[in-house]
């Protein structure tokens, strides 16, 4: 039975899932997802091509019809009875493990028809499946990412904010995809304010929290140590705290990095602002057993995504694990319900 | 009942702990690991003021009989009916929350007598009770820490190295007490390879891993992702790596550091050797609720500690919690266990 009503009292809309890689695990771990339906809090529909999808359930011996719909409210009619997939333009012809150029234009097309189906009132968000950034920029695709291209599809002037979402801890990293000494260097004080305000948004508006507990890590051990070992507490990272505490915004911090995340503190805040990316995900992935989620907190719409890659050197063994794609459905679901009460 | 099958068939030697600071949380949760003696897996005396514990114990309300020792053998025999004191030259006269220069002395005299206890055979290892080292610069100690103190009355040439030890996970952090930017600044392959060696050592000859498996931390997300981010992993750590292998060492790196504390890859390996401070405390922290351990390795004895510190600031409350020194006292008896066996 989905379990409609943990989101809604009435049939919500369905969710838009991406195909990402067609050489990854994307319509791997997709099927899996359906099969596990009883624990989706929602249903969905997959941006793909039918038959690539029933060849791939067949050869992985999977019992997933593929129902194909013309349009997304189809989704949740025909979900009891199978996968419902909206067909891309083309067919896509693609051998797993082996990523190629030539299915970069689907790869893309199927990412605009996930947003622009949201942004149309459609679908109730997008679910992205892992993508293979390389063949896409070989393409010509000229985002750094996932991310970036779909805040350019929104329209956005500003950059969204990545949170990493777990049972046990909500993450977001003030600086992500670059050495830690550049994070040492390019770490801001406006970066930190940007991403704790757009944190506290998405924490009333989509998580329905209504009085925000946010904590801001410090980059130093002991967080410094009254500035003994380091001063980035005192020159970069307070100064926001103040701006934020001035906006009312509830914000502690900077707090000594070692102890942010036992057990003790976790039950202090609803998320925490790091300073660098393996501050935030080493935690994040010590905890939570393959069920964080990617959510893109600031777009115009509902995005999570799966908190793993590709995985192409396991593409074709049938051993792809669905719980983070799970996981990621289920976030969408309760943040999208959230949007709308709001 | 005292579990000492768990440790030797024989009855082992007891464990000198020290006074570490009277006026913080030491002597509260040193009666308390006494009144939980049956989850200990060995015997331990205390160097310090017996009239001071007596006093403390009937203020905290709890009951725990002191019993005075003149040599440490007398422990294992008065165990069953108090916690034995073997006392310091001096009284101790203290105030909770209010660290004295004038206790200086005292806590100084305690790490000795536990140390030359232990190296004469009358004491089966050490366990440190925190310090506050402020109070001892004042009083003229010239050494950063406890364990560089340690490792000078053990005449030792080179650094012992610091693990924290938990039942989910071993680390080892290679740059501990300097900012983030002193660490990349001062992360060396020479240090690496060290921290390995040592680390290796231990967890055949304390640990009792005949063939220990040693995972090396990157230093960079994604381990710098082929240079893309960072390249630390080519020039400083992999160096290490493939030298360690030479040596015979089985060493697995430089890992991302993310992915390296997942449930699964946990799995994988004995003891990891970190980079810098928060890359080990921050998993540790979040898995070990309150029972990592401090394990200083390379020196002639063992030594093991509580990994927090004085908590001065809950010192006259009552609550402070003794599951790391209990855990430490644990671990200490079955690394000097092994260590005899060797």
């Amino acid at each position: 039975m989905i379990q409609f009503a943990l989101v809604s009292e009435e049939i919500s809309l369905p969710l838009a899932l991406t195909m990402g890689e067609p050489a990854g695990i994307s319509g791997e771990i997709s099927l899996k997802a359906w099969l596990q339906r009883d624990v989706l809090e929602t249903t969905f529909f997959l941006i793909d091509d039918p038959n690539r999808l029933a060849k791939l359930s067949h050869s992985l011996g999977l019992d997933v019809p593929i129902k194909t719909i013309d349009i997304p409210s189809q989704a949740t009619n025909v979900f009891h009875l199978g996968l419902p997939v909206l067909p891309l333009d083309n067919s896509v012809r693609s051998n797993l493990g082996i990523p190629s150029v030539d299915t970069a234009g689907t790869v893309i097309e199927s990412i605009e028809k996930a947003v622009r189906l949201t942004q149309s009132g459609d679908a109730a968000g997008v679910v992205t499946n892992p993508i293979q950034k390389e063949v896409l920029y070989d393409a010509g695709f000229a985002h750094p990412g996932h991310t970036e291209y779909l805040a350019e599809l929104a329209g956005l002037k500003f950059s969204p904010i990545m949170m990493l979402a777990g049972e046990h801890l909500r993450v977001i990293p003030v600086t992500i995809h670059i050495s830690l000494r550049q994070a040492l260097e390019q770490l801001k004080t406006s970066e930190i304010i940007h991403a704790t305000q757009v944190t506290y948004q998405a924490l009333k508006n989509e998580f329905g929290i209504s009085q925000p507990r946010i904590a801001v890590a410090a980059l130093n051990p002991h967080a410094g140590e009254g500035g003994t070992m380091g001063n980035e507490e005192k020159t970069i990272i307070q100064p926001a705290i103040t701006s934020l505490l001035n906006q009312g915004i509830e914000v502690l911090g900077p707090l000594p990095p070692d102890t942010l995340f036992s057990p003790q503190q976790r039950q202090t805040y609803d998320a925490a602002i790091c300073m660098y990316h393996d501050q935030a995900l080493i935690p994040i992935k010590a905890l939570e057993f393959d069920q964080a989620v990617n959510v893109t907190l600031g777009l115009p719409f509902v995005r999570t995504s799966p908190d793993h890659g590709t995985a192409l050197d396991i593409a074709n063994l049938g051993k792809a694990n669905p719980s983070s794609l799970i996981s990621s459905i289920n976030l969408a679901a309760k943040m999208a319900a959230q949007r709308k009460n709001c």
